[in-house]
């Protein structure tokens, strides 16, 4: 940096870290409105709050320790005084397994608990990603049943549902890493041997919402040139599966190759179908009434196509088997297919999930500013994790968790335009009118702020003119001013004036009457005695929430 | 370490690094009341939302770049990849002041904002002592006028009341840093060559509420030796004040050498003493009506001799005023004198501070575990920092903040008794008699949740006998579980269980009517659309909170 007076001390810029950013008062109050609602649905499902700190042991974490060189890839580290990794945590599950090992003799079994807060990733901030973001997640450890799995994709469902987004504008979509074992095994990628080609496999699927299934057939066979043909571009190795195998996987993840969207146009399915759906191996031995058939069909008959699939994986079955429980359980509870979408391209990036991964899809489109159509994809999601707490116990705990992104759901809220932006009442402001009475102006104030009024005297410089003191009021949208002069003074009265008339009437071409009314109206004397009931009187007629007593 | 078996892989510990704690239900629960109370307050000052991250390039905190050697010094550092520092914030203050900064020219001013949060001290722990805890605050950015430090003073005083703290039982104590260099310039330790011995006298100062005064005189003059005589322990070395300065400082730190105890037992002052305080410099011409008269006596009086004290410094006689204006600003606003105490004891660690400073002192005692008595101490406290802005804008920015130690405070309460500890009521809990019915079992759970009340399947081991499926309810707290057996399937029947009252008959011994009576309530069987009656009747009967619709 080339400075020409370097001597001049440098003024401290007044910056944030990339990544990070400021909440306005708009922003926090939505949130809070958020965290209650979500909070209240959780509550409901028979959670329980915990919470822990922001920062545990990096080995608690799961991660391991960080490269000297690079200490915080991923994550913020430092270490402590005693030379011991310290990191802030990623997530929300990762010191709830830590919180239950170190708690386990005195939880009750199954603990269900849920919390939010603030989580850390050092990543390369992009558009919509930060480095510091609101999560709340809830956590059933100790049950391996696939219906604490179930109730996690209801309790989703009825999340999204809490926070205004209609039913059939959001859908939970829902895997099972079992499955996706399952097809490993069946094209012989089982084993710890082959753990790197799985690895090629599952990024090539993860590609899906990306690329064409022409390129994905390059991933999973002979590899991909970026360029589009041979020598073109970066080349992307292969898993070099057969054919057939390739045909299996692409079997797998194309489901019947229809969006969920085909499905909403779909006849209800005949009982014929229904009975080639393997529907007799499912507790529930009939379709649901309409609308809902036809999704239940849909997700039923993929799991029978699936389960041919995988039929010579023990584990792959298992998965299937599983995902079936949810289905029944989620369709008796009420909750209908049509919520509830079976789909192989749910894989959720956490290598530590084993078992069914859900995730809520929200099927809103919105506009970018270049007029394009903007899904926003998952706004929350999680699955079972039945390694994380058995890692400090040295026995299998079974676990199932649902996180929800608040920071991110809240983004796509309001771009959806679901959230009322309307800024909120300022409070009603003291002028000062003379620097001697600021005394008796105080007075007033804690007269207000003692009825449950929102007030405060106006703290610039005393000498301001009451223009300059009335921008001020305006800024902080205060539905009005109480002003006190000599003569009011004298005759024990004070002022109130209301902006929001005032402004009316200052842009206004109403006729005469109208006029003089709305004058009246918008500034009136009052005896002193008279202060609280006269501005409450204000707040009443511009419905200020903090009007009532 | 030696261990002995190397190769066997190491179960993870699971353990939190020291000063840091998990927060259970009832901790979040208090927490959640309080800061919803303190927030009430400051939106009633007219204080409205902000917040800013946890983290912040270290030097926009105040913080010099760390050491590399000890880049942890008193806060939690680490390095981003383009090698700035970055930290975790130590206070909400220095954040805001950043914020301010960065903002300036779009916020109204003066800017009147509040704001709570974890913050993160890397310290040594100990009791009481945690390296993450919550604070509230809120600060009034662009106004110079005591009235902004007169309303944090009352606003304080509102937020203990409204946290249940009764009148009587906290005080405001109010010093200002700008008396403290008054009484500096009138022992000749003005100017920054003398800037190492204030610190010295500072120091002196601050060790009142541990040493009697005798051992603060030796820290004044010549120097203290820890064993109490010469030659023994410890030397620490003294400011080496003259005689005569030593009882200057020592006539300012005492006041009147009284107890704010003593003070509660003073008469009435007659209007002759009155007249003696100096009244008339303040726009308080008279006494306030009793009982606070004695206390504004008192506070009146100490400012008077403060006056004498500092009358050769401009900056000191410019501090007294502004303790006059925000004593008489307190007392017309009603909040009387008894509840402020102007005192030299209030110095505030934080190099930061310009002008008034005050704390939130808790009166009420209780007492440790060995039977002596414990005082809380300081709950909050804040201040005029006029140069935390003025840092990044090279120009004069007032500002004034009050924050409280929600964390601290929360603990005082605690101990004081003055939290309802009861533990929250548990979910309803639908037992498992038969795991082929789990989907049935599901749609009950479905049918209570969406009736508002909170329930849950029992999730652990479906094979568990009903004694350890009741355990669990137990463990949760529940009030009562739902059974259906086939004898109640076939008769399309539930039988709901009153865990209370259940409990109640095992432990009682009444008569056979009441006991019959009792049992007949504590488990009974209803028709399955029924359910959500008779749960909720159970829950009436218990008083739940969410037993209503």
């Amino acid at each position: 940096m080339s400075d020409k007076k370097p001597k001049k001390p440098q003024k401290l810029k007044a910056r944030l870290p990339r990544g990070l950013v400021d909440r306005t008062p708009a922003e926090i109050a939505v949130t809070r409105v958020m965290v209650e609602k979500i909070r209240e649905v959780y509550e409901r499902y028979g959670f329980e709050p915990v919470e822990t700190p922001a920062m545990e042991y990096t080995d608690a974490l799961g991660k391991f320790l960080p490269d000297q060189d690079r200490p915080n890839e991923g994550v913020f580290s430092f270490q402590d005084d005693d030379e011991q990794w310290i990191s802030l945590r990623y997530d929300l599950t990762a010191p709830l397994a830590r919180y239950v090992a170190e708690n386990f003799d005195t939880l009750p079994k199954p603990y269900r608990s849920y919390r939010h807060g603030f989580v850390y990733r050092n990543e390369k901030p992009g558009p919509g990603r930060f480095r510091q973001f609101m999560q709340f997640d809830a956590d059933t450890v100790g049950s391996a049943s696939p219906a604490a799995d179930a109730e996690m994709c209801m309790m989703a469902a009825d999340t999204m549902e809490a926070l205004g987004i209609p039913r059939g504008s959001y859908v939970v979509k829902v895997n099972n890493r079992k499955v996706l074992d399952g097809v490993m095994e069946s094209i012989g990628l089982g084993g710890d041997e082959n753990a790197g080609k799985r690895l090629t496999v599952l990024r090539a699927i993860d590609k899906l919402d990306k690329f064409p299934v022409e390129e994905i057939k390059k991933l999973l066979g002979p590899g991909r040139w970026d360029g589009g043909e041979e020598g073109k571009g970066d080349f992307t190795k292969g898993a070099e599966l057969s054919p057939d195998n390739i045909v299996r996987v692409l079997d797998f993840v194309s489901g019947q190759g229809e969006t969920w969207a085909d499905v909403t146009q779909y006849k209800a399915p005949t009982n014929d179908e229904w009975n080639r759906t393997g529907a007799e191996m499912s507790s529930v031995t009939s379709l649901p009434e309409k609308p809902d058939a036809k999704f239940f069909y849909y997700n039923s008959r993929l799991l029978s196509q699936w389960f041919e699939l995988v039929s010579s994986s023990e584990v792959g079955k298992q998965g299937i088997d599983e995902l079936r429980q949810m289905l029944t359980l989620v369709e008796s509870a009420g909750y209908g297919s049509a919520r509830f979408r079976i789909t192989a391209e749910t894989i959720r990036g956490l290598e530590y999930y084993t078992g069914p991964v859900y995730e809520v899809e929200l099927l809103l489109e919105t506009k970018d500013e270049k007029g394009r159509p903007v899904r926003f994809g998952s706004v929350g999601g999680g699955g079972r994790y039945d390694g994380l707490v058995s890692r400090f116990r040295g026995e299998p705990v079974p676990a199932t968790g649902f996180s929800i992104g608040v920071s991110r759901l809240q983004a796509a809220l309001t771009m959806l335009g679901k959230i009322d932006t309307t800024p909120e009442f300022g409070p009603v402001v003291v002028v000062v009118m003379d620097r001697n009475e600021i005394a008796q102006y105080q007075k007033f104030v804690a007269t207000l702020r003692n009825a449950g009024i929102r007030a405060e005297l106006y703290l610039g410089n005393p000498k301001n003119n009451l223009g300059v003191q009335f921008k001020y009021a305006d800024r902080r949208n205060s539905p009005c001013v109480v002003i006190q002069g000599g003569d009011e003074k004298a005759k024990g009265e004070v002022q109130i004036k209301d902006l929001i008339i005032g402004a009316e009437i200052a842009g206004a071409s109403g006729d005469r009457e109208d006029y003089l009314q709305k004058q009246a109206d918008a500034q009136f004397a009052v005896k002193e005695s008279e202060l609280v009931d006269a501005v409450r009187k204000v707040l009443t007629r511009h419905n200020v929430p903090w009007a009532k007593n």
